[in-house]
């Protein structure tokens, strides 16, 4: 019997992690500097969550993975993206009710949709994301979108862009909607068996088919910004006046619909030119959103905006323009055992290391010095500390400190202070992240 | 209709969400002083890699979400822990061809049992763990137990001790097991149910039952270190005398046997005594595994330990010893507009800000200077800047410094340097927490 990770999927193993992590905390360090703050949902909600009357995204139609235990009537998904748990959160804990409106929280975490797997898309996948809710305002809008921006550009990608469009209020785009109705209805034959469906159910979003993209009907389609009411109007010209005013560069994009149904008002994307591939590629989208909070019970009239992001695609993109996140910095100490009868000895060495905030590193399968030595090269160590017998008998370690090719002898007890001192000297005093508010044993006894 | 997170889930709110974040951080800290590195593992798997053969715990058999999609025979299961996983990866990715075993390594995040909810028992949790593998070593089993005590301990936590038992190596275990079958024949008639199954399928089992727990067959039952041959006794010795050396406070207890039917040699939990609750509560568990790793197909003989935690109940222990993680600091800055035409104005102040590393809010809601001066108190604002008509037509920020009371007019252009002159003046000069490597916009300038 063998076992295997389920299709489509992926595990990150140790030598990914670090990259991750990085960018991880990035996102997050951006959030904190916004005042965005993190909510955690369930990786599961009832199915009525995600599928809403009427939606008609492939992503709600064909692609969630939705089960029901055995014994129970109840209907769980798992959630194939992050903003309806978050609006499900915010009216049923009636976050709205806080004064300072509005609410702003990101989210990190696994989705999962039942896709065919291909290159950059996972079954599971790992999104982050961040909702703006319950003030209906284009600096709102605006800074949710400097945010992204911010985000990307400082990660270094190069020529980002935000595609931008609005989608107006209800009653624009019911104009709109009746308009493109009108114009393709002796055309709906022509168009693709999803078209059909977006036909009935949502024909805004066949503009953005991609069967269809090229057909000659799509070309003279209606424009949704001949059908904007003033208000709408007014509306997104200040969000564009903002982004000038901080010389964000945007481009307004007409036929911009985005793939899910609760859209109104603000849409956008961000796209980065990759400079190896020659393509442009879409790494965060999000939009506003007038009827979530309602639908689900809120305030009516209360809305959000949002957006996320996929970390492997985003990885991806990185990757394609030779952008790396890891720290490749090595272990602090790594202690090497000569003689058996002194591993109990050095064991107790390396734990002071670690209680002290030195990365520390140790052989436990008792290989011989060259063998040791050998690993602590491949951990990068920056001190190797050699414990034998005379060392055992005396009490002392011999210290190598790999920068500066210097060895020296120093009693057990005077390890630490030693190792201190060494780092004060040079640049590289920087041996443990500790913050304020620390609990770790060395940081204790600091503050 | 209403729309409902699903029973015995919950959400972690923003206001939570701070104290969550610096638990993980902690945690995290120590996998990095101890050189244990992050893996990831998709948060569902194939059946077969949870649900072993003969595996007569209830959390395989009675607790697992395990769902078939529609038109698929592949049965997947929401991962109810994290160990399974982490080694089907090892054996997957072949990470036992590494040259530096033991592999070390971290993981956090959602776990799903469909249990009775009751209080800290979510379906839906989250579980930290480690694991160390590829090496028997009894210092690599001291080693994890290091770690896990040195974090409850850092913690804070207040008498926190290590229950410690052997559970010997197979062939000690399968002599115990025929003793145990042996002794209990007379009794199975007077067990539970559970005992009856764990009888035939797993007899150390029926040591740890909580139904039986009281039973006088129990207190005569035979004790696993009369069984033990002499390499087990050895190791376990070694473990022992190793926590001495390191002053670490254990307690052996015999009848501790661990709710997972994989365990070999060293099995162990950590309890604190919870001083309000004058109860002993488990913080923490683990043991060593002599067959997982060749069950799922990696090289036999290779074993590996590991333990897990629960972050929620972990919060729990905290909360109930008066032990906060938050960190209640306030936003750098507050920006309020006072005037309606110097929003655009503020709204650029504000970005820049954030673009300097400083936390920055601002009104959105078009309050007046009552409402705006609330939310900055709200937000513990450090900085109150106040825009008003005068400020905005000379290109001005008035700046109040909550601290020290003091309030100054500075130009729009000078004010992210006059902020950074009060910071370098006061002790405050944290406002962003850069590290080595950090790539944001303020970060990128000094390094």
């Amino acid at each position: 019997m063998t076992y295997q990770i389920p299709r489509g999927t992926a595990d990150l193993l140790p030598e990914q992690s670090p990259a991750w992590q990085s960018l991880e905390q990035h996102l997050k360090d951006f959030c904190y500097l916004y005042d965005f703050r993190e909510i955690r949902t369930p990786i599961f909600e009832h199915t009525n969550v995600f599928k809403r009357e009427n939606d008609s995204s492939d992503m709600v139609n064909k692609e969630m993975y939705t089960f029901t235990l055995p014994g129970s009537k109840t209907s769980l998904t798992i959630r194939p993206e992050g903003t309806a748990g978050v609006v499900r959160s915010f009216v049923e804990n009636k976050l709205y009710a806080d004064p300072d409106l509005p609410m702003k929280l990101y989210y990190l975490g696994p989705m999962a949709r039942h896709e065919r797997p291909q290159k950059g898309r996972l079954r599971i996948f790992n999104q982050f994301g961040v909702e703006s809710l319950g003030v209906k305002s284009p600096y709102a809008d605006a800074e949710v979108m400097v945010l992204a921006y911010s985000i990307l550009k400082s990660l270094g990608l190069s020529d980002i862009r935000i595609l931008l469009n609005t989608l107006g209020d209800d009653e624009s785009r019911a104009a709109y909607r009746a308009a493109l109705k009108d114009y393709f209805a002796p055309y709906v034959g022509e168009l693709c068996a999803d078209c059909k469906r977006r036909y009935e159910q949502n024909p805004l979003r066949i503009l953005d088919c991609k069967v269809d993209h090229d057909k000659e009907c799509m070309q003279q389609a209606p424009r949704m910004s001949d059908y904007l009411n003033d208000e709408s109007r007014e509306y997104f010209r200040t969000v564009c006046e903002i982004l000038d005013r901080l010389e964000i560069p945007y481009q307004v994009e007409d036929d911009l619909v985005r793939g899910l149904d609760y859209y109104t008002h603000t849409v956008f994307e961000i796209v980065s030119e990759n400079r190896e591939m020659g393509a442009q590629s879409t790494v965060l989208a999000g939009g506003r959103y007038d009827n979530l909070i309602p639908y689900f019970g809120g305030p009516e009239g209360m809305s959000g905006i949002g957006w996320a992001l996929g970390l492997e695609r985003l990885l991806i993109a990185l990757q394609a323009e030779g952008i790396t996140l890891e720290d490749a910095a090595g272990v602090d100490c790594y202690v090497m055992v000569l003689d058996e009868k002194a591993r109990m000895y050095a064991f107790e060495l390396l734990t002071q290391l670690r209680a002290a905030g030195y990365q520390s590193e140790m052989d436990f399968q008792g290989r011989g010095f060259k063998g040791q030595f050998k690993a602590a090269d491949r951990a990068h160590a920056k001190h190797v500390l050699i414990i034998g017998g005379r060392e055992f008998e005396e009490g002392v370690v011999t210290v190598k400190t790999t920068e500066t090719r210097t060895q020296e002898t120093v009693a057990a007890a005077d390890l630490v202070a030693y190792l201190d001192g060494l780092d004060a000297d040079g640049d590289d005093h920087h041996h443990h992240d500790h913050e304020e508010g620390c609990q770790c044993e060395a940081c204790r006894g600091e503050h």
